[in-house]
């Protein structure tokens, strides 16, 4: 089984992209996360004068024990007409103590020329001079070859002499880089055949995401011969992003039968990919493939229907392999067995003849034409399908609401207040309650009114409140939907409100997340 | 040039993607960008009993004009063992009026015999028959041959059998689908070339991004001969998502010199990647390739360096090709030429040296910070700057509004009233107005206090209004950001409001396109 070697960059690279900075509390949590996974090497930063942030990262990562993973510390060849001695930059990378040190060169001629601004053969010096001073110090140096696939096409001998510049001074693999990301496949291919050819020095890829195609460059250079792959998690990197390590491993291990973790982690996927989404406070992509919320639910009625037939019939892999879930969701294209799947949650015995069934799929398809839209909001179908049946017993009557926003004058806040009237058996609660804005005063309001009775309701919290305006070309007298995300701090679920009254449809959602809180909460 | 058909299905695939549902007015104003930027087929749906908005669709699209699509109804073969003039959803494809059909039928045998459960002649003669009778009705018919990939690797012989029963019916175009989006590019190639050897009838792709390689897969089929794309604007699908037409089209033109779309249309791409995302109210993918936001954004040091100094050191295309623009971040000096820009388009002669500029860019940044965003509020921008400047003169003074919200009890429509006091030079207007919700109500006090004063207030209406929650995880306490369209006919503009309170967000930004319209609408 052959093995690649997975190079993390998601603390270098990753950091390059828009809206990631990660404090080195963040870098070290997620690079103890990446060695429990796994990978070959950890790239933790760039530790120079100006990122004293990274300094401080390997200083203390070098107190820490790590389990299969070699940290790497990144930089440069050394500055035109310096001796690498006297290098500062070079110096810091072995201050470092990272165990492996990479560093990347120039090896397209226009960027030596125009951007370093330096004599092609001074470029070669700094590449070779880099690489044999860095290996007087480390067992293991790394050479990365910047924009090698566009330096080949624009000057294939010279980017192949800074290839050998880096390989005859000990460098101990080679990493071809498509930094811009613009290449395709076929010429990846083609161009790691040529270096292979030539090469006995382990060859590494780089691949960039400009042309949406990182996840296959990658592919086609470990079966041109790469055996060492360079990406990040959830494919975070400057511009359109890295290679995506959550792509790249599975199709490593699942599509071509290759080794890139230690046995039986791929399982630990999914949760990586999530804690760093967390780290990064960055909103998740649902649709990343493997690993992303959506990446096995199904929606479709046809399709639904097959997957419970058999899951193989429109999954690829089972997503338990990468530590994902099977999801089938309600909507608009769903059908009866969608419903029927649902609905056995709740009553395990319902059978697909039951009138409930489609009587029910009648309602959702009429609320989904208002705008509702249950995807989200499983505790509002649950309460929905359970009035159908007449099966619920409503906690509480709401007998009446009314919210008041008042602002005096232009330079003073809006003040916001509520009143609820609700029926408890024969009690009534009418109460009222502030707050910093409409819907909060009214949910304010409510819990005022009810907690008294049911005490529970105070270990509810909403955790998500999302507003979208449907018809948005009708102005405010637009509907509008409101989803609500409530949590009793061990579980959470979704409700929704429709109504061209904002605060109605808020309403609607608070509602109905508090009695669904009553009814399945516990005590 | 070799020219590709490019086949669109966000309207129809693109729809079985998790959160995304379109009312029938959003299909429509998605279709008519979809034919402006000129794709050559547009799948409007799958006009069945089940799916009433995908009839009414297709009954609105007939009288309407196209220009340069061909609107396509989808859907699937015949049932088992009954004619195709006596299967409802045949006919119900016929009486959509769509001047092109597309059918699906099952190529994996173990498809047609578990999921369906029809013997394997059958399941050709469904077809067969299918097609067939389509074809009596209508000049072109595609064939989807669904899972054709899976279905070659367990059964190639009976796989080339159901696009041979599909072409000798008289399909227009036989499309190879990997309906489960798990193989890999020359799996794909391989594949496509054993097809084109043996048909003359032109093929297509339709590839889902399981693997993340739907991309790579689409162009892999174009190469070995495909001359028909399938995918969806910014790869909406189910789990993964369908191929990315965001991805493919500029790949095609850009980089393997085919032909996609007219010429001068590519352009246009963002603009249409922004559009849809805004129908379908996701958050934007701003690491998209070629569309994103920050797909053209430099962050690294190093880099920026390079890019002023060279835009190609680190940009495979030019972002203008595909309508999107380069951007800086962090940094100071991009910031003020930005903003010099917007500021010269009011004052021409505005010099980069003038305090204005970095004033106007302090305020600016604190904005962003508190959530306030002026890309789509250039109106909002122009009175920030005529303020901060001191050259606005208000045309009216706000004194104050009170909104009441009121619901009696639990099964009567919420009443919304709204008063507002205004002072206009020396008079002062009190008034009230209702409306369908508090917003509206507001909206409509302002307009009866002022229209009096300001006949021409009476031209202007809004034509857009965007709820976004900020800090989502505050629950019904965040904070929201209204981003109100107006119109008065000729022009349109953008005006925005951020606060807790989501009615003082909304008068905040209906006050703004009120004034703007007032000081900038003629007479």
């Amino acid at each position: 089984m052959k093995q690649i070697a997975v190079y993390d960059t998601t603390l270098r690279d990753g950091c390059q992209a828009e809206g990631v900075a990660f404090s080195v509390e963040d870098k070290l949590r997620l690079a103890q996360r990446l060695d429990r996974i796994g990978v070959a090497y950890i790239e933790g930063g760039w530790p120079n004068e100006t990122n004293p942030r990274d300094r401080e990262f390997f200083r203390r990562a070098a107190e820490m024990q790590w389990h299969t993973a070699k940290l790497t510390a990144f930089g440069s060849t050394r500055r035109a007409s310096v001796a690498p001695q006297d290098d500062s930059q070079l110096r810091d990378l072995i201050d470092s103590q990272a165990p492996v040190i990479t560093i990347f060169g120039k090896s397209w001629d226009f960027h030596a020329t125009d951007i370093v601004r330096v004599a092609l053969d001074e470029n070669l010096r700094m590449i070779s001079d880099s690489v044999a001073y860095l290996k007087q110090h480390r067992d293991e140096v790394i050479f990365d070859a910047e924009h090698f696939f566009d330096g080949y096409k624009a000057n294939a001998r010279y980017a192949m002499e800074c290839l050998r510049a880096a390989a005859n001074a000990g460098a101990d693999a080679l990493v071809l880089c498509d930094t811009n990301g613009g290449s395709l496949p076929e010429e990846i291919s083609q161009l790691v055949e040529v270096v292979t050819a030539e090469f006995d020095v382990p060859l590494g890829i780089h691949c960039h995401n400009d042309a949406g195609l990182a996840v296959a460059n990658t592919i086609a250079a470990v079966q041109a011969g790469c055996s060492h792959v360079q990406g990040t998690i959830n494919g975070y990197g400057e511009r359109a992003g890295n290679a995506n390590l959550c792509v790249i491993i599975p199709n490593l291990e699942l599509k071509l039968g290759m080794r890139a973790l230690p046995e039986g982690r791929l399982v630990e996927l999914t949760d990586l990919s999530h804690f760093t989404n967390e780290i990064a406070n960055l909103p998740p992509d649902s649709r990343q493939p493997y690993v992303g919320t959506s990446a096995f639910a199904h929606k479709g009625g046809m399709h639904v229907n097959a997957v419970l037939k058999n899951p193989a019939s429109f999954e690829h892999i089972e997503p338990e392999m990468v530590g994902n879930e099977r999801r089938i969701l309600v909507s608009d294209y769903s059908g009866s067995s969608t419903i029927l799947h649902k609905l056995q949650k709740i009553w395990p015995d319902m059978k697909r003849d039951d009138p409930l069934v489609g009587a029910i799929l009648k309602r959702i398809k009429h609320l989904e034409k208002d705008g509702y839209e249950f995807e989200a909001a499983e505790a509002s179908f649950e309460l929905l399908a359970k009035r159908i049946k007449e099966s619920l017993v409503p906690p509480f009557d709401l007998q009446g609401y009314r919210v008041t926003i008042y602002k005096a004058d232009e330079n003073t806040e809006p003040y916001s207040e509520a009143t609820v009237k609700v029926g408890v058996g024969d009690k009534e609660v009418h109460t009222a309650g502030e707050g910093t804005g409409p819907v909060n005063a009214l949910d304010n309001a409510l819990r005022k009114a009810l907690t008294e009775l049911f005490p529970k309701l105070s270990r509810l919290s909403l955790t998500d409140y999302k507003v979208r305006v449907l018809r948005a070309d009708e102005g405010t007298a637009a509907a509008v939907r409101v989803l609500v995300e409530t949590s009793n701090g061990e579980k959470s679920w979704g409700t929704v409100g429709v109504h061209e009254n904002i605060i109605e449809a808020s309403w609607q959602a608070v509602i109905d997340s508090l009695i669904y809180g009553l009814l399945n909460g516990g005590d």
